[in-house]
């Protein structure tokens, strides 16, 4: 066994060499990772089998755990936190059980071999950070146009308008045109000033109703009485919210593995 | 290094050693599980960054990738199969890029330390099924009641009717009552004939149409003739499809964990 502070790991173990270290982990509250041949069964809100084949086992610090196959980014099987665990040995087999009780879910891992397991103390406290561009800022108005408001529907972004183009073309739920103009940061005058701009293009040709909104996650000193002004309007919002709202999207590409799988 | 035919463990190594070992593992398509302290940086559809901090990366065979913090079961960083992966060391820093070209996307892991690297050669050809009881068939109709018919909305379950249970109770798009009854398995005579007790006993104090609607994966031999006899309606429904939902619907927490924590 190599072993220091921070791990222990057994390469090619007994079954019972490994049952070993896998409850000193438990015990301990390491992060386990066990590689090998296994078969799993579930029951919880539904019931799966998985037939045997070599996977990857993570338990993690916090009792959640994953299975994982060789190939895929999603996991077969997996649990959040709040599982008890044990660890059992039998003659050919090694079990290890998780065990949650709301809502009532069981996850059974049997290896028949253990080709090694990792037991790592791991210290994180790393913050995770998402940002947006501009253009992610645009892409997530479109997705989700109630990130402006309720009833907004974009009609075309990027639309060339003299002397620009216009960030985000759409109707409100009254039917009057919005031309929105999208800033990553503080907007400042020069902001307002471009988008009246827009505005005034706009007007010459369209026969409607015409309002004009900045999107920013706020406005620089002053620029609220300049926007008032030009009877224009503003709307504040956060590149972070825009980054949840595409990392939301991604994930949906997620549930879609499942759909295919099973 | 701990190397057979099947697997190749380096613990504690120097990055240059870890790199060799990488690199390696990416030429022959090796399952790789790396720990150690890293940061990651993300740009794609939004930009993220992941400050230093010690983590598991597993990149698989086919190019998937994933970057799991100590806690949670959610990865905090994964991509899909179709990256292009390479290893460079620096001075003080080992970096693994991944790189995909559609949606354009870059993680890179910059290791300040390595504390294990497994390099894994796993055959996985083992079927994942998932089953659903009967229960679960009614918990998947009333989580998406569209599973019976467009329209529908049911109003309870389990309720007691003599001389049983009806499984699900609702009204259908023409606000007409609904009586459904589930079977996991072919249905036969007798499901008709208890969805017919059921339809009576209703009827009996109901003052408004009513339809009774038989749930299964498949009809039995001579059945549809009762059922039509009868007054009564079929609808297929595989237990699979039943288990996909409530497995999706567990997916959801995946999504509800990403909004807690972004």
């Amino acid at each position: 066994m190599q072993e220091t502070n921070k791990l222990s790991v057994l390469t090619e173990p007994t079954l019972a060499e490994a049952a070993k270290l896998i409850e000193k982990a438990f015990a301990k509250r390491r992060t386990l990772i066990i590689a090998g041949a296994c078969h799993v069964h579930y029951v919880g809100r539904a019931s799966s089998t998985l037939e045997p084949g070599e996977r990857i086992l993570i338990i993690k610090a916090d009792g959640s755990l994953l299975v994982h196959r060789p190939v895929g980014y999603e996991p077969v099987n997996w649990q959040p936190s709040g599982s008890i665990f044990h660890v059992k040995v039998n003659e050919n087999s090694l079990e290890v059980h998780a065990v949650r009780q709301k809502p009532r879910e069981n996850v059974k891992v049997t290896f028949s071999n253990v080709l090694v397991v990792s037991a790592l103390s791991l210290n994180d406290s790393g913050e995770f950070l998402l940002y947006a561009s501009e253009e992610d800022m645009h892409k997530a108005i479109l997705l989700k146009p109630a990130l402006l408001e309720e009833g907004f529907k974009p009609i075309s972004y990027e639309k060339k308008v003299e002397p620009g183009f216009v960030d985000i073309y759409g109707v409100d739920k009254d039917g009057k045109l919005v031309v929105v103009e999208v800033k990553r940061k503080t907007a400042g005058k020069e902001a307002v000033l471009q988008l009246a701009r827009y505005i005034d293009a706009i007007k010459e040709k369209a026969n409607r109703e015409l309002r004009g909104v900045l999107v920013a996650p706020s406005l620089g000193k002053d620029v609220q009485r300049l926007l008032v002004t030009m009877g224009l309007e503003f709307k504040a919002l956060d590149p972070k919210k825009c980054a949840e709202v595409l990392k939301k999207a991604e994930n949906s590409r997620l549930e879609a593995f499942f759909k295919e799988k099973t």
